[in-house]
């Protein structure tokens, strides 16, 4: 067999990496996959830059179309990013018959669906295992071994820059604005980390896991998220009072004709897996009705994880092709193509427990105030902890709440708000209570 | 598409969940592979006892011919366990051009060589993704999702009984024996819990494992094993006042042209991620060398997630089948047939860090007399722990020492045996120092 021909779009990070996996494992993918994979053609607008790794000559160009017309390509490695330049090349790929392996996860939260259906009607490959998780098999896992299981809850640590800054502020009671600052400077986190601390990142990625959960488009824009700038140490600190770590968490759960999809930070018990999933570590935990609980943790981003999972689709299509495959895999693994959206939970539907930090006035009868404004939302309380001294004529007041409405929860809050008791905004965070499992 | 017809031989506990999931689950099942799948025949010696499913009249029956010889069954489910009868049946159903899914790690590790030219031989599928970590998609991402990388490290736990046993023992404190008796009486351990403690079921699992990263038979009676029966509560707890915890662990490491591979107790740091794998958990550990570390979690075993990994394997087979597919996947996921052995590192080779427990007298002297024998044998001492009060004249000893061969410490082991200063038996624990990511 002569092999397989690939053209690669986009030699940044992960396009050099992808082009140093495949000519350094050269031979150990050849003898996996039973044929050599050969990089025809290498297109970026930049072709004088040093990636660190030695290209044959002749391979690159700043022209996509060198790569989108040549017809020795079998599968194009979309590695440009962004939406609409990178879907036009897909869509461009596709209709030349050209398989498709991309890492971009905007592009498919956002316009997945379209790019499905294409795939199907062209009836081509689009692969994007390293869409999810870096190099973690979280796509691979949901296609195939969990898919005997009814996906019901996921719960994801989806963006390491998140994951890093958290774990420092942590371990080191550092502050959100400190930690960034260092991160920028060591190349850590882009300058400034917006779609990454601010939940973006981590719903797109959700948004590709729930699609192939539940085999349908999911509406990206209906993807509750919150970010973690507004997190302060006092709150990690008072988290692990209570027993709990602060994690930036992509959640979905399957109820029943509806799925909560939302992204935010959250408290979960110390003992939960999840909680000890540090640095720049991504990790995905589910819940299969039959599997039980099942979690995959790795490097969520860099040049080399992420390159090793676009390289393994393009071994996966080898594969396929080699053992005369005659139809494509549906992108989400469902043998129909995606059908209505499924239907998102709106976010004041959610049932879930409470941390408040309250900035009281240190005077009797405070707490009974706010508790009151709670008990008259039908909110009630787990926990408090009242302690600390003083800052500029206030102290805080933390609490824990029994399962509450979201929609109640917005109430109590802006009923607080004329209160006179309190000095600043309260601080909300979400608590994820799961399940003890496998924890010391 | 008429559907795919399965055969299951072996309807105990695995075989029972098996035909549930494919009932409970079967629109989804039917939507994501595209066509039903059929159970059409069981077969087991015990076609009486209540297995807590109903079973359609006429499936069952207690000759396993009336499987192998069904013409309309397209894959053959092996579920019976062990190792004669269970090859028997499934190199019957590979003559007859039928596909094979099995579980039995047994007879995968002992015997795998065989059943994998067969499968070569007939063009059919052999797939196990239950055979190792129950609902835990490994083999698959062995397969697939990490394919692109040299395998560097794998570490597992492996037996969920062991880890179990350890699990009580170290949160505990209670002794191995009363833990076993415990789990005996309470069903998660069988009686007596022989090859799940003794490292052989572990070291079954270690050995597909490590066939799978190479694409090579493993010679399983070279892998060294050893058990957790001889572990006390004090040896865990020491381990815990040097910073460890103590797991069942399975081991493999790329060396050159050789595999370490190995089975035994080991100390590893309590910040790992693996360390925090409790109660019946199992999890793999994996280094790849462009993937980075990598960890794989869930339920070992049982009846729901065992199965689960069994429909896995089916449902890829039918999707497979009907994508066009003509030829089978290699059980191996390497193009050619498996080749010469991969060479298994003798024990005495490998170079690792210890703890030992020395039972001394309590006298002057007896540090310098035990030091001075591990000075002779090159092996130097990290740390040392003398505490505790005498019991029947002695007192323990512990060490930790630096990275030394183990032919040293068996060599230094066997001179200290004519030591007067020692009362006991001296314990050995192998320390992993591993890589620390992500841990707090």
């Amino acid at each position: 067999m002569k092999g397989m021909n690939i053209g690669i779009i986009g030699f940044g990070t992960v396009g050099a990496g992808t082009y140093e996996i495949l000519k350094t494992n050269a031979a150990l993918i050849a003898r996996r996959v039973g044929m050599p994979l050969n990089v025809r053609r290498i297109a970026d607008l930049d072709v004088v830059s040093d990636r660190g790794v030695v290209v044959e000559p002749g391979l690159l160009t700043a022209d996509a179309e060198e790569v989108l017309e040549d017809p020795r390509v079998d599968v194009v490695v979309e590695l440009v990013g962004g939406l609409d330049t990178a879907k036009e090349f897909i869509l461009r790929a596709m209709a030349q018959r050209k398989h498709v392996v991309t890492a971009n996860k905007a592009l498919l939260a956002e316009c997945g669906d379209e790019l499905y259906r294409a795939a199907a009607r062209h009836g081509v490959n689009l692969s994007f295992e390293a869409s999810v998780g870096g190099g973690i098999p979280i796509i691979g896992a949901l296609r195939k071994g969990l898919a005997a299981n009814r996906i019901q809850t996921i719960m994801g640590i989806l963006n390491g820059t998140s994951n890093y800054i958290l774990t420092r502020m942590t371990l080191e009671g550092l502050p959100y604005e400190r930690v960034v600052e260092e991160a920028v400077k060591l190349g850590f986190a882009e300058d400034p980390p917006t779609l990454d601390v601010d939940g973006t990142d981590a719903a797109h990625k959700l948004v590709i896991l729930v699609s192939l959960a539940y085999g349908t488009p999911v509406p990206f824009g209906e993807v509750y998220r919150a970010g973690i700038d507004r997190l302060t140490p006092d709150d990690v600190r008072f988290a692990g009072e209570f027993g709990y770590r602060v994690k930036l968490l992509a959640i979905a759960r399957e109820l029943g004709d509806r799925v909560e999809a939302r992204v935010h930070p959250a408290m979960i018990p110390a003992d939960h897996i999840l909680a000890n999933v540090n640095e720049a570590y991504n990790a995905i935990y589910l819940e299969g009705d039959f599997l039980g609980p099942n979690l995959y943790y790795g490097l969520g981003a860099g040049r080399e994880p992420t390159a090793s999972a676009v390289v393994s689709d393009i071994m996966d299509l080898a594969r396929q092709i080699r053992l005369g495959r005659t139809r494509p895999m549906p992108p989400l693994a469902h043998a129909e193509e995606p059908g209505t959206p499924v239907r998102i939970q709106p976010m004041e539907d959610l049932s879930t427990a409470y941390y408040f930090r309250f900035s009281a006035v240190d005077r009797p009868g405070v707490l009974s105030k706010i508790s009151g404004v709670l008990g008259e939302n039908r909110i009630s309380i787990s926990s408090v902890i009242q302690k600390g001294r003083e800052v500029n004529g206030s102290v805080p007041l933390v609490m824990l709440t029994h399962e509450a409405r979201e929609s109640d929860v917005n109430r109590a809050l802006s009923a607080m708000e004329g209160l006179d008791v309190l000095t600043d905004r309260t601080v909300m965070i979400r608590v994820e209570k799961g399940v003890r499992h496998g924890q010391a």
